[in-house]
């Protein structure tokens, strides 16, 4: 086990709220077509940064505590290429000196980082970890594609991590399946499709997803990957006393009861309210269940997401 | 001591070569500017993208051994912004299934990955870890700003690392210190300056820096954090058997032995051959130095730099 406790937990919602009444019409599809096929009613919009938002969710977890000794920024999409945007985190947070550098798995970048800050607290590296995920996905929605854009919302969220005897990551898995690179994709932003390229086109810069292909794809190394984790740390779906999964569609949360075992009052299922927030939706989901009481001193909690790449994780920890 | 082993390493240098005279011309200065500016005499421009730079980077490294069961992609500029380039990577190896994911600190992403990484097989949570970075700078060169684009190279340089008994990281430091974030930039490819956004211009989307004030603040820090790693390890610079700078100019590097205390020889310096190749500089100075025998077991190893943010870290390992 990794002996980590959670010690501060925040997250940031902005206050605008889209419906799918009125997304509807920029997509050319009615609010019913978009609840069936997503299972959004309603998402935010945020007018700050994903620096800012982050910002505001860090300070809720800090409270009045003393400063982290590193900072990570855990998102799907950064503020800009250079610095990375845990600079920027830090700054609008105040703070100077302290390390911090950003960790990319896309949806699954707070499950990577958590993992990673935990055994850095393990082998003693550091004492009192911030990891963070914002990620502001209407900026990249891309109307022409219905189905994606229906799906993003923004959010941020973020967790503290210090060292502890009883509660940690019990266990932690993740692959990557670069044959499912296209399904999800933003293909500007880096040097394949520069502004410069010729080839480069507007579509570039926006989100572009195929849902059917990654739940296909997805829903059968999801199955695998509960049962292997689950069996090698002699454990039954029955022991999970939560699970927190990415908010990745109405469908697919769905499919965690429906072919994963799981009673649907142990799914955190928040993805009517907020959409898809990116990386920001299992930190969100983990936080709202904190502040809801939801997670009780020594539970096991699995925490699991699908993110491009295509890459599947999952951790179960003894809270 | 983390305990880790370097068990390969490779590097790819693209055969082009571009001369400072060769430059001079798009920049409006003489090569006798460009050397005196920057130190630079000539480096390397790719003609494929960072995802197969860093493929026969990471194929040298693994030669003829197992595959490895964790790939980290530490890179400062990504192929593009969603998947994270771990995935090209991977899929360039032809591999799948291994868990793979992005590490960013722009010029220092190898020492955070390198530090993060021994931290996960000192924890037992891998076994086997491949670290590449990989950076085509002269992509985002812009020739109305001479100094940067006169410096810039690309490169990639790969390592894996395994557990060891008794070689390792002795310590390792980092500080950010977010008053520098203006100093080196690359302000498109993300939320901030998105195609979309009005603000946006074409400059945004390349690399702009001031050389002068990051020389000036980082200067001070570098030789403070140099004495205070060696104090805290009770090491004197005499103990250092090789130093191994991220080359980031050759005014930089030289003050390693004008400020730093450190002997000439000992001081690892491709910036003339290479220029800065933003985070493969440090990996693939590292990589040459392993190359020519430069390292012998034991000997005790210094691995330093400063990157956007402003950062800076060290390391010191026991070879």
């Amino acid at each position: 086990m990794l002996n980590i406790k959670i010690t501060g937990s925040g997250y940031y919602l902005p206050s605008t709220i889209e419906t799918a009444e009125e997304i509807s019409k920029k997509i050319d599809k009615t609010a019913d077509w978009i609840l069936s096929r997503t299972g959004v009613k309603e998402r935010r919009i945020s007018d700050i940064d994903v620096d800012q938002m982050a910002a505001i969710a860090s300070k809720e977890a800090i409270g009045k505590s003393t400063p982290p000794d590193l900072i990570i920024n855990a998102s799907g999409v950064p503020k800009q290429t250079i610095p990375d945007t845990s600079v920027f985190i830090q700054k609008e947070l105040g703070y100077s000196g302290i390390p911090s550098f950003s960790v990319h798995s896309t949806c699954l970048s707070f499950l990577t980082a958590f993992h990673m800050a935990s055994s850095l607290i393990q082998s003693k590296q550091y004492h009192k970890i911030l990891i963070v995920s914002s990620d502001r996905g209407s900026i990249g929605r891309n109307f022409s594609e219905p189905e994606s854009s229906a799906l993003l919302g923004d959010a941020a969220a973020a967790i503290i991590i210090e060292k502890s005897k009883n509660s940690g990551i019990i266990d932690y898995k993740m692959e990557t399946f670069p044959e499912g690179a296209s399904f999800t994709q933003v293909k500007g932003g880096g040097t394949f499709r520069h502004p410069d390229n010729p080839k480069t086109v507007s579509g570039d810069h926006y989100f572009t997803m195929s849902g059917p292909k990654i739940y296909k794809m997805a829903r059968k190394k999801v199955y695998n990957m509960i049962n292997n984790i689950l069996l090698q740390n002699n454990l039954n779906v029955k022991d999970i006393d939560l699970l927190i999964p990415h908010q990745a569609s109405g469908t697919a949360i769905k499919a965690y009861s429906k072919f994963g075992g799981f009673n649907q009052n142990k799914v955190m299922n928040i993805i009517s309210e907020y959409g898809n927030c990116v990386s920001a939706s299992i930190p969100l989901a983990l936080c709202i269940a904190i502040e809801k009481n939801k997670i009780n001193k020594n539970d096991l909690i699995m925490m699991i997401g699908t993110g491009a790449g295509l890459s599947v994780a999952s951790t179960i920890i003894k809270y």
